[in-house]
């Protein structure tokens, strides 16, 4: 009998809840606005009420949903099922959302920090599917960076659960300040806040004079704005994406020294700018780390180190979350 | 009954075959120049001799030898039971050794990474000892910077067996030129070697009389002198120190963001020095990782994260090794 579960993205602007077989399969999938604003009462009702629309068309009394896996943007308190710290969802910290939910809807609920949904879902579904491979590192690359470990086939959460903040490796031991109080963290080279902060000191030094006018027009300009001007050759848009290849490639190429896996795999919005980026990133992880080219030169090639993009967009959270719920009501 | 394993350190110059019990009591160690120069096989013959001699002392009918662990300084393929790479041991690439030597003795044999075999042992009768832990990132300080991650109580070896090459990790991006390929690794800033090259940078700029007479009288001078001379006062010498503990600081921020363990320790023969760069080393660590910070300041004290020096010293291997052939065997 196929199981089922449901996943919850609970992002900062959109709400989606999604219930999913164990197949892999998305059935079906509701996206809301979350409406933060309105409080995190009616964030959980508009929650639970599509939770439950979903379970009613899906849910079998002999194979009802198998759990409700939650990916939130922030840091997760596992064992008393809260959210510890959330700049996107303010006045979450502290409210029991685990037991809350569990008490209204009678189902195991889980929750779990969204790039760990995330990369628990490529890792099933998406780019580490058929590979046979238990361990797989997700770097999301959106506003900000997030990390996620799957190690020996587990989210590797850590003693507090906040491990995987991969966006905050020294890439610049010197570098930009970065709000979590460091120096030159990869967030501040990968992110599309970063894009967008280096497009704005590219034009401040009158070097660019494409994106001085894309500004003028726009100054509001995207990073995916920027991209576009790269994809149709403006060289000082080209050298941002240059960088942020650059500072993803010496962060990878370092926990691909430290952590020997199978695969890395880069997701979030910025990744679509991927063959912008890539050629300076591959360029870095094959000079600075000699496990990636012992790897990758072995005969053997199974056994190779695979860099690739993440598959599954934002479809990849929802998939990691209720594969999460199935495998704990397990 | 207490079981009883041996546990091997096969250095570059030295071998240690110990005797270990499962309470971690190190009931006898033999102690030879490994002589690598005259080739494996006569190195093979020496442990093989030392094994049987302390099998002979230790073992009984009803409680034999559990097995062999051997700490080998270098890449070790774990499925073929061979060294992959190893500088320090010439000639010893495809060997297959734990096959030569379980034959030989017809006991269980394990080959594991040096670094990893000490990761294991501090974890286990250590720093780690009593923590409750199951966790530990252990950083290696001798003529290189090694590694060993024990993650969810077992050693993680990654892919290929080639994880936890912390030395490689970047920490300054137009550092260092370093061996492995790379620029500004670990290892350019916080091994004996890398001492030794500072201080000589700075006798060369001219800045450092001290140093400077010493080196005219010992041109041979090691990190541990160096360490004297910092310790006496002088200057020179206390900023290389200074500039080893930033780098170690910098390189254990990120770790700290990325695996979030309860415990890290510092090994090796330049830990020794533990009180001229782990002021410095702490500094960056505090200002550079939002983890250690968050759970530093968490009231719940067994969720701290610890920055420890090793305590094992080089028994730490052979206890690790000892402990890993016992749990092998069972």
């Amino acid at each position: 009998m196929t199981r089922i579960a449901i996943g919850v993205d609970l992002g900062g602007t959109n709400l989606r809840v999604a219930v999913v077989d164990d197949s892999g399969k998305l059935l079906e999938a509701i996206t809301t606005e979350t409406a933060v604003a309105r409080g995190r009462e009616s964030v959980v009702d508009e929650m639970c009420a599509a939770v439950e629309r979903l379970s009613e068309r899906h849910g079998r009394a002999e194979n009802p949903i198998a759990g409700i896996g939650i990916g939130v943007p922030g840091i997760i308190d596992m064992d008393r099922g809260m959210v510890r710290e959330s700049p996107n969802l303010p006045g979450w910290h502290d409210f029991p959302v685990r037991d809350a939910i569990e008490k209204r809807l009678r189902t195991h609920v889980l929750l779990e920090n969204d790039a760990n949904a995330a990369a628990f879902g490529e890792q099933w579904m998406g780019a580490g599917k058929d590979s046979g491979f238990d361990g797989l590192c997700m770097i999301t690359l959106g506003t900000g960076v997030g990390g996620g470990l799957v190690l020996g086939g587990k989210v590797h959460h850590g003693m507090t659960g906040m491990a995987a903040e991969l966006g905050h490796t020294t890439v610049y031991a010197d570098g930009h300040r970065c709000k979590c109080g460091n120096r030159g963290c990869l967030e501040e080279y990968a992110s599309a806040t970063a894009v967008q902060r280096m497009a704005v000191e590219a034009v401040s030094a009158g070097i660019a004079p494409e994106l001085q006018k894309a500004m003028a027009a726009n100054s509001e300009l995207t990073a995916h704005q920027i991209y576009q001007l790269a994809q149709r050759g403006d060289l000082p848009s080209r050298v941002i994406y240059d960088k942020l290849g650059t500072a993803l490639g010496i962060a990878l190429a370092a926990w691909i020294n430290a952590l020997n896996l199978p695969m890395y795999v880069i997701g979030g919005g910025v990744s679509g700018a991927w063959d912008a980026f890539a050629p300076a990133m591959m360029k870095e992880i094959k000079s600075r780390s000699f496990v990636y080219r012992a790897t990758n030169s072995d005969p053997d090639t199974r056994k190779k180190t695979i860099v690739a993009r993440a598959v599954l967009g934002g479809d990849a959270g929802l998939l990691g979350a209720a594969r999460l719920a199935m495998l704990a009501a397990h």
